[in-house]
């Protein structure tokens, strides 16, 4: 008889923002007459840049010639894109060789599979609240988690401490869900700690684009000692709008070594055995996002969502609600008011004002309490749920 | 400090086709004056169909316009693409149903990933030659490998036989090296002892396009009693030319259970919580290249193929060479001449005559003394490289 994983049992029975869409969806069946305002999952509504159209619409022709078709790809990237991808980190001084980067469709798919490079003894420390996928990708593979509480009262920004034992930890700075973001100094003391450790550190850098802050670091790279304890996931998928388009890379340093292997090394052979290689035309989309023009044309979505966020938090400043985020980062991450549990306030807010956030709790346990709003609707939209929250708030 | 994964130093040092594809390379810059005939990877050559390109045009400019933007797609794929999958297998009387279909970028990706379902403690059958993907994954997950020898004897279609022990057995038919084919009465030996022993079989069944022979069957699901012990794994790679543009599918059917879980609900949490969906695009491209008039373009291009192998066939032929396939599938499958063994025929060939195969070794020990050529060259170098073969065979 064929043994299935005996690690699915220790699973939550969903996964969250599962959850949270199989509820809403079931309240629209329950009251077709109201229309939910969705500031629950972290998707993105402006359409992609033009110069990314175009790239795609001239790689789709390329695929309709025979002198200009591409068949398979390359496992780890073509060389464009993998270029492209250094020249972002060198517009912040970081020196990333193209060999190090390894194409992916996003952060989302690459987490689901960066697991592989180690072994199930390991512990793995995850810096919470957090995306659940840290989390049960690593309890699907058998390991250990030692969750690393952040709290109103270290920010959010929880920094190693004595006795912390756990030779992977997860970082995503600026923070999904509290919108909280490490400064340079803050980072350092992770880096130090793990290359002190010989831990490696997984930095999900998903929400860079968001920084305006000259403190916040944009990559884990920028700060000294990162190459020789960091794995770095960056996707288009926020920056770009490429959610429901794909396109991401994964940087594995080659200064990385743990028990005398490269992980780089270790990458390529994952990679090359457990991939086809990513869509060409995605490929396309990608470079061109990254193009100058591209990252100038993207700007003004993020200034859309920007002014999103400025807008909640001053319905919720008008209400005198404690949040952390809504800078450097698209999430605010609040108070659930009148002490109400995440997932009352989830039912509380959907029912009352028809508006759908995502329960703090489902980021871990120190999220119990606290609620998180993404700033990616549409202004209208976004308007319109501010003006709903002040009425019910 | 961190441990790695201590399954990799089992595995070769590189993946078969990346170390095809590196001495390939290596010998045309060392000989600028020579042009390779690449008859290796099973890589395509001709454009997509133009119902595909439509259907891309289309859903590229849908991504440009926020009335029509299409953000995160469910990880288990789009409605749309799930029923035109299940409407394929509704053209050849099996019923699936959409909530069992999972898109995916394609079956190399899906490979990668599927072991996920299962414990380590399992015993991995696998029937050899293969791709080298279906060893190499489990591999690294820990498991141990029971080949299944093909042989010139049994028409490199080993059947099962008293004393194997396995819970796991991947099967590729048509199929991938040797071109051979299970007919519809041979198959179903191995879903009856799958059912009786309770393993699991992963099928793969990329080259079921090239089929003609009507006692080949094109799905698992034809055979009575594969919903209880077979997943199915399915691309538009080689059927529609999707190489570089990436869309598959993998069926789990719900009434595969073992050990009292339901794969398919299994492999429902695995999905939503290790990928973030399939590119949109992609799906667009897929659900036109299952139309009936995107299956009628391609077909266009299968006959191309079919010819190539005709024309290599027939130059085999004429040398006495004995080979498998070149029907029922775009590979040929040679014994290589003068008592050579694999990779000692893979330099003589792209020496003398500057075609480029594949050693039949790297598909497992029972590979070696073998050969594959694909047909997937264009017309042209195909015609080009039966030439040299006759002048250096």
């Amino acid at each position: 008889m064929t043994h299935v994983n005996p690690y699915y049992v220790n699973l939550k029975d969903s996964f969250l923002f599962y959850e949270t869409k199989m509820q809403a969806t079931a309240f629209e069946a329950a009251h077709p007459e109201r229309r939910l305002l969705r500031l629950g999952i972290g998707d993105v509504t402006l359409p992609l840049a033009p110069v990314v159209i175009e790239a795609l619409h001239r790689a789709v022709e390329e695929q309709a010639h025979w002198e200009t078709f591409q068949g398979y790809m390359p496992e780890l990237g073509k060389e464009f894109m993998k270029e492209a991808a250094a020249a972002n980190y060198a517009r912040r001084g970081v020196r990333i060789d193209p060999e190090e980067v390894f194409v992916c469709y996003g952060i989302g798919d690459d987490l689901g599979s960066i697991g592989g490079l180690f072994d199930r003894e390991n512990r793995v420390g995850v810096v919470e609240p957090a995306y659940p996928a840290y989390v049960d990708t690593n309890i699907m593979a058998g390991r250990e988690i030692i969750p690393i509480s952040g709290t109103e009262e270290n920010g959010f920004l929880p920094l190693p401490y004595p006795g912390l034992e756990a030779e992977l930890v997860y970082l995503c700075s600026p923070n999904n869900p509290t919108g909280a973001a490490y400064s340079k100094a803050q980072l350092q003391k992770w880096v130090d700690w793990a290359n002190e450790q010989g831990a490696v550190l997984i930095f999900d850098a998903a929400y860079e684009a968001f920084i305006t802050d000259p403190e916040v670091p944009h990559s884990i790279y920028e700060l000294p000692g990162a190459k020789n304890c960091a794995i770095e996931l960056f996707s288009l998928s926020k920056s770009a709008g490429f959610t429901g388009t794909r396109l991401g890379y994964t940087v594995v340093p080659k200064a990385l070594i743990r028990e005398g292997k490269s992980l780089q090394a270790m990458w390529v052979r994952n990679r090359s055995t457990c991939t086809n290689g990513v869509s060409y035309l995605l490929q396309r989309a990608g470079e061109a996002a990254l193009t100058e023009e591209g990252l100038r044309q993207s700007r003004a979505s993020l200034g859309v969502y920007r002014k999103n966020a400025e807008i909640l938090t001053s319905a919720l400043d008008s209400r005198g609600i404690r949040y952390f985020g809504g800078q450097n980062a698209p999430y605010i991450w609040l108070r659930c008011p009148g002490q109400m549990d995440s997932w009352t306030f989830f039912s509380y807010l959907m029912e009352k004002a028809g508006v759908v956030g995502t329960p703090g709790v489902g980021f871990g346990a120190c999220g119990e309490g606290w609620f998180r709003f993404s700033c990616f609707s549409t202004p209208e939209d976004t308007a319109e749920a501010a003006k709903r929250l002040l009425e019910v708030l």
